[in-house]
């Protein structure tokens, strides 16, 4: 592929950041790649790892010549991170960022944005348990979705380039509004987040009989917590920036976990087959 | 290991039915290994496995000549099966279960005794997705934990033979009353059930936008709502004759839930990294 910029600015060289920068290399999509972040070790590993060509921890040298910038960091440090990149970025410049809220980060981060720049909301629906630039892996997205958001500032020529390079990834691209996004995140990725932490919150110090219930949960303990195990900060970031859309899912959820209440204490047998039938269908239809 | 039974009859020769028996075989625990059933296909099998020595769909031929009788039929189906093979079983036979309930089934079983017979109301933690004769396998149950609850019925030396035959299995064995087994359970695993169950059925058609949540919910939905899809049927059983436990349960489980709600609706960033640590906590403390 002939590339699609001279310098792709990675602010953030982790799992996502540091796989895009793999797989901008590895397909040509850009000329240059700078990492921006802030811890050391991690940027070294970056360097060595010849994930990006250069690194810095200054935004303003970061944002110089990029024609794109992607922003990869924690989602509440993205306004402050592009605020002290913008007066060294190229007018024209392209951002994007690859955050799991949407609508939130767009109202963040479109005021910033010089007059004749362009911002593409995008999420790459693709994770693993590593994180870092030592987890970093271009084939991180394949066979995943990845969500474009068109909002007000996406241009057309930007939508078009965004949309190119995430299909060199191998990954489903789909375009959606913001809001959509993040009603449909909030039931897919962030209701079972919760639901997950929540059980694992509450399992914690449940002793009977001097016995722990966490040493007799066999499989369905471990799976229905797994992801428990996550960080709390991100988390927290994505309940306070999601917040509207995370309570209609709960409110949602909650009304199903009270329907099922109730019928175990009338003893409902038809109900109480039915509702995990319910659940049955539901998991049968995921891929 | 020399035999501790002359006869061990099955009644259910599914998935653990089949493992307790293949185990007995190769562990010489039983001269004889009968098997009782409903289904002509799976009884078939079993004696094309040689999980057992003979079959039956008549429980007074199963019962005849067992000086151990393990109920391994769903929950609700023991007490029938059991009443229907007292007649023709020896005076001092010794009956045992392994439910996933304990209280309940123990008052269901212990009356239906003779006046000599021993009752052992035993629960192996241990399982797979697949079920029946075909997924037997005398290594289920190695490495699991195998809970013992002496009731009323349970004569020393009942105890003792259950617990040489499971220590044989390789399993952790312990003892516990079925009070605490059924409290410890409804947290460990039925909850989990429950909680995993509810949140499919409330993802079962909850489109936005037009798409589906469940094709954007990646590695952590897939977890989190694996075991929703068992039996219906099974899980109804344990939530009707686990009632009280279980109802306790969900309500700690709620609490914890609403109060996560409260933290998000209050925006309480606080409150919520502490809830995540706290599951983040309970999570890495599972084995």
């Amino acid at each position: 592929m002939t590339s699609l910029f001279k310098q792709m600015t990675i602010a953030g060289v982790g799992l996502i950041g540091g796989s895009l920068a793999l797989l901008a290399r590895e397909q040509g999509l850009a000329d240059r790649i700078v990492g921006l972040g802030r811890g050391e070790a991690n940027l070294k590993l970056a360097l060595e790892r010849r994930i990006v060509d250069s690194v810095t921890r200054d935004p303003l040298e970061a944002g110089r010549g990029a024609d794109l910038v992607v922003l990869a960091t924690p989602i509440r440090a993205m306004a402050p991170t592009l605020r002290a990149m913008v007066p060294a970025m190229p007018a024209e410049a392209i951002v994007t960022d690859v955050g799991s809220v949407k609508r939130w980060v767009i109202g963040e981060l479109e005021p910033i944005l010089g007059p004749r720049m362009a911002f593409v909301g995008v999420h790459p629906i693709a994770g693993k348990e590593t994180t870092g630039a030592a987890a970093a892996d271009p084939k991180l997205f394949g066979g995943h979705r990845v969500i474009l958001t068109p909002s007000a500032r996406s241009t057309p020529a930007a939508m078009q380039k965004m949309e190119a390079m995430w299909r060199a990834s191998g990954a489903r691209v789909e375009r959606m509004t913001p809001e959509v996004h993040d009603q449909i995140l909030a039931r897919a990725s962030h209701l079972p987040q919760i639901v997950a932490s929540a059980l694992a919150a509450a399992l914690l110090d449940a002793r009977s009989g001097g016995f722990n219930p966490v040493d007799f949960g066999a499989g369905g303990l471990r799976d229905t917590t797994r992801i428990a195990a996550s960080s709390p900060e991100m988390w927290c970031d994505i309940c306070l920036t999601n917040r509207d859309a995370i309570l209609a899912a709960l409110a949602r959820y909650r009304g199903t976990l009270d329907e099922f209440i109730a019928m175990i204490d009338n003893r409902d047998e038809p109900g109480l087959k039915e509702m995990f039938e319910r659940g049955r269908v539901m998991r049968a239809g995921l891929k």
